[in-house]
């Protein structure tokens, strides 16, 4: 299963579509010079094709197990992981002064994204571990950000985030476990937490666990949530990983897909934690990291469909079967069609995520409100719609290799198991929805308005140069700043999120003309154009029917009764 | 896993959407009373839920495997045949002569999508003896009719369908085995098919393979394919299983879902076969089985979707999160968007599946040859949009259930995974869409211009009672039109067939916003007008989208060149 990095369209994407330019000239990014982007995409693409790409399928078919309590991870996992670490991609966007390299999360994001492609299992390791690292450097005393940062950045040790209890999902504020204070600063954290990615492994010399959980007397809800640093071992006075902490993996789940990664349900014992931010103030720090992991997520989901792309393209480039000028399938007009929406998609969901990177990095280098809130809106939909690219790309794929999509030899059904999770972690696509049109619409729609404008001034421009593209980029756009007009008009918020969902894909599809626009106009007679130009012709338009249901409000789905669901 | 046969949803659509009441009018379908089809549908539905339901998950943890050459099938399934057999329900539309209980295919479209719903690796062992029947019935010799038919009907044989070869997929006609006569009347069939569905079992005395092979001399191509029947053990003078033919099952296929069903490598090895139609003509014998099948695996989409829309229902009316009335997540907008969503879907293509087959009864029993061309326009449509919606709906059921939907032991993901093969077997779901804007518009589109007057003349009548939903169901048609019309008019087939998919479904979405307009007017106070009222609200808006890129031309999916694509 070859895998190739798409170094190019990361370049033309910083150059021309996302303003690389603009971060590089901040002081806080000064040494991310054009030569610095390349010379990292291509090494950290290397070690994606070379190390990452071939522990794809070996995940799947060995998958962690739990030997006697001890988990043993997949073949070559472990080999993987120092890959990772010893190219310093867990700590590329980390603070130097820990041991990070400092660099943009849009370089991160990137790489990130590569890694997922090659293989998805073992790229959440170093992503849990990232949004650990970014959670401390905001929120840790000085104390455990010298003791844990430099081991976590190395990848000496790994992170994890124990937010979910079985009660308590989506609902994070009904969450039960303990924290009792020892006397000494520490606290004996005890409770049980599911769907802990990669709860534990046998590469790391440690597992530091980020752990929420409750004071005595907090309140109920989540303003009653602290967050614990949790280690499997306690260090010792030199910071080494010493006796074991009262914490346990109990059991692995058995998932549809991404076998490669353990997912575990711990126990913590009266375990040993030290407060990570403020007593009661776990959400603060828990957001810093799910901010983050919902970029980082939003890319697993742009990887694995540029992986399922490159799969499907290269079984149609092979695949002989009737009677076309090449002898194979890529001859055949659906199967080009197929192609072409699993690229422009896959170009336009990933366009999204950097954009929404370096607004992230725009925010950081300057403090400006207004690349705060953009990089908040862009949030929600580049994690929904990179999940969902990543869905609909690897069904696509495994349509390509017709009925060998469905036998799992090829890899290409592996894709599309893998990625369906990424809907649901890090907040389901229908909460990012939720939160897109409820807290990013506080502003009263401001920052929304202020990106519409931008699409809108910049589509203007486009008219004379690509007008047959231009236009409906602007149409598009105006339909979407009038739903979301509407939507911000609505008191009723399950008015907004009846039609949530609806109304996030809408902005995504417009999203991607724009920055399809852009790459078309860096190379208006080249390929890139020719991408935007379908993208535009074929895809844009579902934005209407989209942005109709958007619209139309909270009767229709409360319409039956849970009885009349039922009957 | 319980499941719930959705008798009153088969009742209302014979009675007021697909005019079964046409059908039970002709002599030869006179015996289909309204009472008998209660009982029918009844019996069958409780056989599905006691008997088929509880054999889900089993076949799936413990999937059908080859030892020492023999096959031995998921526990259960032996039962859960002997059940099917008993109750009649794989002969209900064969011929009395021959054992069958000559009912309509309307009838057994619907007991055949509650047995899919309930168990659908199970249910692909009596669809494939169907299909066998149904191509014996018509074109086999009297004398193997005589011998096959009744003890297929009765299940103590079971079929198969041999069409595909490792070089010959989509396209048939690349096939390589062969036939040689031995003298006797009776053939020597050699080759390898690859698969095979239900190849082998261990619950049926004999199994029946229809194998596609080429005789001496033949020309290339599908006008060189015969059809043969080849049984796995040779019937001996009493009828009965005798010697064991020259075939073997070489290996099974490890596959993303449909664990319970064995999909087989079947080698012949001048097995003895015998002719079934004409020299050459096997194409046209195949044909009728996969007209049947394809019926037959369009009902396996709706059915899938039925069973993951009932496991996500049950699951959010029990599953407690977050402060809402009931306390369950079913009190969320966007949770109750999924479910409608889900069941306005099911219950189109529901809709359609039956129309498609009511279409089939009407032809069959008049000859008309209206009749046989609505039959023809709707095959393609059902199957892909019945595929369709039970991907669609099973992968919303999944993330109904969250993080459980991930978790294998819900039963949510199997829906998912198990469905997926059938947008792909019988003929892609791109082989359906070019079959429909090429073949199925050979007529110049009169077909399809006939039913489009049947719907907007409808739509028209029901202006009176239900304005809002009429007036979209009219627009929403006479724009299919104008593309169907478009279509017509492009001589250049790839420029049909770049649209086709998204052609395609705009017309399954018409189609379906008409069943639910007349499901609407016959409850115009109750569940079924506000489910229709959703539908045309908020789902069938994506037509509109969906035709711009059904006209978008062949232009932009060739744009890229393979070279280029692969850049």
């Amino acid at each position: 299963m070859p895998y190739r990095a798409p170094i190019s369209d990361y370049e033309l994407l910083f150059r021309h579509v996302v303003g690389f330019d603009q971060i590089a000239a901040t002081e806080k990014f000064a040494d991310a010079s054009e030569d610095v982007v390349s010379a990292i995409l291509n090494e950290a693409g290397k070690m994606c094709e070379e190390v990452m790409a071939p522990l794809q399928r070996p995940g799947d078919l060995e998958p962690a197990r739990l030997e006697n309590g001890v988990l043993r991870t997949s073949p070559g996992y472990g080999d993987g992981w120092k890959a990772i670490a010893e190219g310093g991609w867990i700590g590329m966007s980390g603070n130097p002064e820990y041991g990070g390299m400092g660099l943009p999360m849009t370089l991160t994001t990137a790489v990130n994204e590569m890694m997922s492609a090659a293989c998805l299992s073992l790229q959440l390791a170093p992503l849990m571990t990232q949004g650990q690292i970014e959670a401390l450097e905001h929120h840790a005393s000085d104390e455990l950000k010298a003791l844990y940062l430099p081991k976590m950045m190395a990848g000496e040790w790994s992170g994890t985030m124990n937010l979910t209890e079985p009660q308590a999902g989506s609902d994070v504020g009904a969450l039960t476990s303990k924290a009792e204070p020892n006397g000494d600063g520490t606290y004996a954290v005890s409770g049980q937490k599911i769907y802990i990615s990669w709860g534990d492994n046998d590469f790391a010399e440690n597992i530091c666990h980020l752990v929420l959980a409750r004071l005595p007397g907090a309140v109920p809800g989540t303003k009653g949530i602290s967050l614990f640093l949790v280690p499997k071992y306690l260090p010792d006075e030199n910071g080494n990983p010493g006796v074991a902490n009262d914490l346990k993996v109990v059991s692995l789940e058995h998932k549809m897909g991404l076998h490669g990664s353990p997912t575990c349900v711990m126990q913590y014992d009266g375990a040993k934690g030290w407060l990570v931010g403020k007593e009661h103030g776990g959400m603060a720090a828990m957001f810093t990291m799910m901010n983050n992991a919902r970029l980082g997520v939003g890319g697993q989901g742009v990887g694995a469909a540029e992986g399922a792309y490159q799969h499907a393209l290269a079984y149609a480039l092979e695949r002989k079967q009737g009677k076309t000028p090449s002898g194979t399938i890529i001859d055949h007009a659906d199967v080009r069609r197929m192609l072409m929406s699993m690229r422009a998609d896959t170009f336009a969901a990933r366009a999204i995520m950097l954009a929404n990177a370096a607004a992230i990095d725009m925010a950081t280098a300057t403090g400006d409100p207004e690349w705060v809130a953009r990089a908040a809106l862009l949030t929600p939909i580049g994690k929904a719609f990179g999940t969902e690219t990543g869905m609909r790309v690897s069904e696509t794929g495994v349509q390509v290799h017709g009925g060998m999509g469905f036998i799992e030899e090829t890899g290409a059904a592996q894709y599309y198991r893998d990625v369906r999770v990424t809907a649901i972690y890090e907040g389901t696509n229908g909460i990012q929805a939720m939160d897109l049109v409820a807290r990013k619409m506080m502003d009263g729609g401001e920052a929304a308005a202020r990106l519409l404008d931008e699409i809108e001034d910049h589509a203007e421009k486009a008219r004379a140069t690509l007008p047959d593209l231009a236009g409906p980029v602007w149409e598009a756009t105006e339909s979407l700043r009038e739903t979301t007009e509407w939507i911000v008009a609505q008191g009723d918020m399950n008015v907004r999120f009846a039609g949530a969902v609806p109304y996030l894909n809408a902005f995504a599809r417009v999203l991607g003309a724009h920055f399809h626009l852009k790459a078309a106009l860096a190379e208006t007679d080249g390929p890139r154009f020719k991408l935007a130009r379908f993208y535009i012709n074929a895809l844009l338009p579902e934005y209407a029917g989209l942005l109709v249901q958007a619209q139309n409000g909270a009767d229709d789905v409360y319409a039956l009764s849970a009885e009349e669901l039922a009957a």
